[in-house]
């Protein structure tokens, strides 16, 4: 891997620069972006140089894809048949199975594999950036083929992910759209309807401790960010909009019985069992 | 200020008890508790010595009532007559107005000043005291009488909530009940409900990231605390829920509409006011 090309040089794309440099990649780091964040990732030490996106489909052998969903989509199509046969291009998308998709038809002789790092931050852009962002976190990867897996490429670039810090988990383009529905998609609007809530309930800033400010942190992401991912995975987000929906109704109904307790255990097992997960 | 009774020696009565030390108070302080718990609470230098609750309230001149809100009521039935006419006799309890009710029934001398301090920690128990809990915090106060508010006493009280680095802030008990149902109870039903729909979502522990964590964190608390609080604050309880439910609604049948923008900006411009006011 001689020169990687980060599309959307923000805090994602810029922390896989940072990360990458710090692991130990030697060779060059360039960026597509608009000439501001170019300008702001340059002096951040995060990129070496801008370039434009036919350039870098065409020179570089690790392509990074860390736009808003619909800006990578829009780079696949435009650029897929550039990339070269050497090439990996990963995305950063939030969603993966219109991703997916768009590769199959579009990028036709690099390798493709679609990535989700599970990793952020309340704030973003390119000096938000750090080389430990992805430290302990879960990176799904979601090749277009189970046969993909086996490859000396996959494995090179699954070294890579590993050497961010980060722990790789191979997941099916549909799977990962199901399952981030109800473990990313959901909490957003939990939170966004919280926020909107409270928004509407006077005095109630007089009494706000932890668990609010909690429970809103979500609430504050860019609504940008969001709407793609709406766009791209609207199926799955109302199927957990209709789970939480009969769940919440359900302890409505329990609130002054004592099959409430039973509900609770069951959440904080849960609650339990992630964690425990995410630390394991 | 010469002695201070802590009853319910854990997270909010040992920390109170620390801080209260930090602040300069060069008198005893006293537990109130299960024998184990008193052993603990000496051994992290939390109290002096234990006692029972009878001399406790006759000999003390701050009663500082730090137990689950239905023990809480108790003590104020069992021992409201015995605290001394100069005594301040205060609560923790996450809800105010049924402890304002027995406190003017039972505490027939002692000045009574309900409290809620916003502070609190995933953790419980006195091993998890810190004098910096409350550093920052609003603390609310719910003095039974607007009246109560110019006594020298709840000014003197007032100021050692200063000296702990919390906020004082005066609500009525009711008022209190309605806004908390908001700000503290609803967000621990959400995340209960989160916690729980995930915890059926078979696979979903392979993406969680940190929305999930961050929302599903409350739905760890005991449900021996809550379950007080709902017994104590049901009718908000429901109105809050009946609140967010209706709002959730809209939210699911706006998903792929322009107006979901509309409600994003909304929340966030919420989200950021909460915060502004907690900072402020």
């Amino acid at each position: 891997m001689q020169r990687v090309a980060i599309f959307g040089v923000g805090l994602i794309g810029g922390s896989f620069a940072l990360a990458l440099r710090r692991a130990g990649f030697a060779g060059e780091i360039v960026g597509v972006s608009s000439p501001r964040t170019i300008e702001a990732a340059i002096a951040a030490g995060v990129i070496e140089r801008g370039t434009d996106a036919v350039t870098a489909a065409k020179e570089c052998d690790l392509i990074y894809l860390s736009q808003p969903v619909l800006g990578i989509l829009q780079a696949i199509e435009q650029y897929g048949s550039l990339f070269r046969e050497d090439a990996i291009v990963t995305d950063a998308g939030s969603t993966k199975e219109q991703i997916a998709g768009a590769a199959r038809t579009h990028v036709t002789r690099a390798l493709f594999i679609g990535g989700h790092p599970m990793a952020g931050k309340e704030r973003s852009g390119v000096q938000e950036a750090e080389a430990g962002l992805f430290e302990g976190r879960k990176y799904i990867l979601t090749p277009l083929t189970k046969d993909a897996i086996s490859s000396a490429q996959f494995r090179s670039f699954s070294k890579w992910i590993e050497g961010i810090g980060a722990h790789p988990v191979i997941l099916d383009p549909a799977e990962h759209d199901r399952l981030v529905a109800y473990s990313s998609h959901l909490p957003q609007l939990l939170s966004t309807a919280l926020a909107s809530v409270l928004g509407e309930v006077e005095g109630v800033a007089g009494v706000t401790g932890p668990a609010a400010l909690d429970m809103t942190r979500l609430a504050a992401s860019p609504f940008s960010v969001w709407y793609d991912i709406f766009l791209t995975n609207r199926g799955n987000i109302e199927a957990a909009l209709t789970k939480l929906a009969s769940k919440f109704q359900e302890l409505q109904l329990l609130v002054d019985s004592e099959a409430l307790e039973n509900e609770f255990e069951r959440a904080r097992e849960a609650a339990r069992r992630l964690r425990a997960k995410e630390l394991g």
